[in-house]
């Protein structure tokens, strides 16, 4: 008897997690099957591997979806996280383990004593973010404070970018993943972190303007902004007494500064819809923003209200965007300024066939040891093999196909809804994500406390 | 019998509101019951006047409301907004009239048809903003079209601001209404508005940005923010074709770019808690929203932040509330920011007791009329005279108290869940608002459009 791995949805960042396990379903003794809304969507050579089934399944269909759960001996779950909740259900009727590389719900977590009452491990957030940056940070941490070591502090980050031969507009960026996302990055709430002991907080409208900067070898410099949400494993991490927590989200250098002119002009708000958007030409979108005047023109208008100089490379940006042209039009009934500017930023920042991506994650680790201060910068870059085999699709499918592996083989098996912050997950995941070209470069730097200038050169 | 009018509430601005009634209690045979959760605060020439009964009234006592809705003949709610439900189905079934100085809600438009049905006068909005300024753009707006003109613009905008003589702060303003709202004014969406016939937007941490200037004859020069609802009353006013639509808020010049300031260090939200926020100082406060630096003042990072330089009168506008002051404290515990922000403007901005307020609205009707175009712009200015018969008593006092009469009456019969637009309503009520010196001032204009610059001089 083969040991049945279902996959629930097969988007885009399955491509390794899928090529994983049909590598190793000989050696293994392994058989997927693929449940999808469009299984006619999956390649060839997947549909017609010995070792895989293809079925359709609409996971709001409860007899399609518990038949296949029910047939399984572990249920990956890759559909967007508000639809878990229904496979994890049956996954405890069922008694299978469940994967997913979304964040905890706390739909989820009420599911928490069931699986361990009857020995499941529901395993979360092992992707790239979350999923790497949880197992590449305990490890390290565990590792200085097994050696006596304080953590005074952690910082993190992580971007999807995309790779430097594919590198070729003013933004530095194209869209790697869902590009949604990241035109509402930072909406809801102000940014809350912990530097040298004190909580700061930054608005929305400045959170792009408080970067700071990372150089990694090879591959020059990026900078970061704040996540809202740097608090949020304080406890699992067993941060309490950290001084300086700060996580967040990497780009190019001047990706930011360029982002908040489109913030500052309200473009990104999704919480009214424009009048009259289809039709509308990308010209009057950005007019909608800016005061009328019988005489100036948008442009004049623009670099005013935003104060750019004639000579500023911020504006080049916005040209490039199209911003200003007359003949392009929003497509989309109803837009919100968000969706509208999201259809502009596709016109221009959607990865080509040939071009490639690439992920960027680097970890600050300060701490106190027998009296003296030290720091750890780790930082790791992967890059897109093909437009189907991106470093994203990588990054988070490997971890959840080796911890799916793991699991089966009962190499995981402390049971419950859980994230990989433990030794037992982490240490066997991340050396095998070394073999996939996942690595950690670690470097011993001075310790210099929380300083947004004090980059590694 | 005399005719008997119930007050539910005598909060701060029923001081004309209920003098008018008693001053009038002999000619008009009135008597006037005042509701209130403390009654004891009110004052004794009123408690002790022959044609006054004061009686404790908690709202949310359904026995004590309805006693003493029963016996009266029109109710005059000046509770909170959310408190009028309450007391309008008592109105309804006990088929009395009811007087508000506040916005309709969904839940009172309910009760329309009933109160047709019954023919009740439920009339809402009819304090000052809203109220006075609906009816003195409707009779304005009336006027023209009954000429024949066509309306191309309407502007509109009202501010509750500090007597000149009181005027004494680098702010040019203190609190003479609910500071919270004031702290809070602009949030919660973008604000929208008609230009020239072009939907204009303009996000939060730029609507102090976006100001307008106006100068009344003997006060000086005001400037306007535009409010978040410019387009509500578009059909109510009759306004569906007007090419410009612009409602706001007028403030002394200077103050909206101060203000932003505050907005853009993020001291304005309301949606989270600041950590440890009793006992923090002021400059632990400001510092909160600061970048942390190991060797720069407070002083030194918010001048940056802000790009403050070294002469601009911005920065004493900041050091005047005491925002760098390591000494004072926000006392309230889990305090966000826009309530720790409160606390230190109170601090700042309340009036003492000989200190009088000061009530602009500030009008522009642009028109066409046998093809010509033509602007009028009305202003009025209202004094207050006392700590507590100021302007803002009133002018939302009045308008209420004239109406109660007016409906009592009968002199306004039309039934139904109202606000002033007909002129059945605001010509009597601006009539003898013009014996308490509220009166608007007309100037005809050259007609320019829409223009931030035009400034009548």
């Amino acid at each position: 008897m083969s040991r049945k791995i279902l996959i629930v949805g097969a988007g885009k960042s399955t491509s390794y997690l899928i090529d994983y396990f049909l590598e190793k379903s000989t050696s293994e003794n392994l058989h997927l099957t693929i449940g999808d809304l469009y299984p006619d969507a999956i390649a060839s050579p997947i549909k017609n591997h010995d070792a895989c089934t293809v079925v359709r399944l609409d996971v709001f269909e409860d007899e399609e979806r518990k038949s296949a759960i029910k047939q399984s001996d572990i249920v990956v779950s890759m559909l967007p996280a508000r639809m878990h909740m229904k496979v994890a259900r049956d996954c405890i009727a069922f008694e299978k383990h469940l994967v997913t590389a979304s964040y905890v719900s706390e739909e989820i977590k009420t599911l928490d004593e069931e699986a361990k009452k009857k020995g499941l491990v529901f395993m979360n957030e092992i992707g790239l973010d979350p999923g790497i940056d949880h197992m590449s940070a305990m490890q390290i941490l565990d590792r200085i404070r097994e050696k006596g070591g304080k953590i005074l502090l952690f910082e993190s980050f992580t971007g999807g970018l995309v790779a430097p031969e594919s590198d070729d507009n003013l933004w530095n960026y194209k869209f790697t993943w869902n590009p949604r996302n990241v035109v509402l990055a930072g909406q809801g709430g102000a940014a809350k972190f912990l530097q040298e002991g004190t909580y700061k907080y930054i608005p929305y409208h400045k959170l792009f303007r408080r970067t700071e900067f990372f150089e990694i070898e090879g591959y020059g410099r990026f900078e970061g902004y704040a996540n809202r949400d740097s608090l949020n494993y304080r406890e699992a991490y067993g941060l309490e007494d950290v001084l300086t927590l700060y996580r967040g989200t990497m780009r190019r250098v001047g990706f930011s500064k360029a982002w908040n002119m489109l913030v500052e002009l309200g473009m990104t708000d999704d919480t009214y819809v424009l009048e009259n958007s289809k039709g509308m030409s990308y010209r009057d979108f950005t007019n909608s923003f800016l005061p009328y005047s019988p005489t100036d023109s948008v442009e004049l208008k623009l670099r005013h209200y935003l104060n750019i100089d004639q000579d500023d490379i911020m504006w080049e940006k916005l040209v490039e965007l199209n911003l200003f042209d007359s003949q392009k039009t929003i497509t989309i009934e109803n837009a919100s300024p968000a969706q509208a500017l999201q259809q502009i930023l596709e016109a221009s920042w959607t990865l080509k066939d040939n071009e490639k991506d690439m992920i960027v994650m680097y970890h600050k680790f300060g701490y106190e040891l027998q009296g003296k201060k030290h720091q750890i910068d780790a930082n790791m870059v992967v890059l897109g093999e093909t437009r189907t085999h991106t470093a994203m699709a990588k990054t988070v499918g490997l971890p959840v196909a080796i911890a799916t592996l793991l699991i089966l083989k009962k190499k995981i098996t402390t049971p419950g809804v859980q994230i990989p912050l433990q030794k037992e997950v982490y240490e066997p995941i991340l050396r095998e994500l070394q073999e996939y070209g996942m690595v950690f470069k670690e470097i011993e730097v001075p310790y210099l406390g929380y300083n947004t200038e004090s980059v590694l050169r």
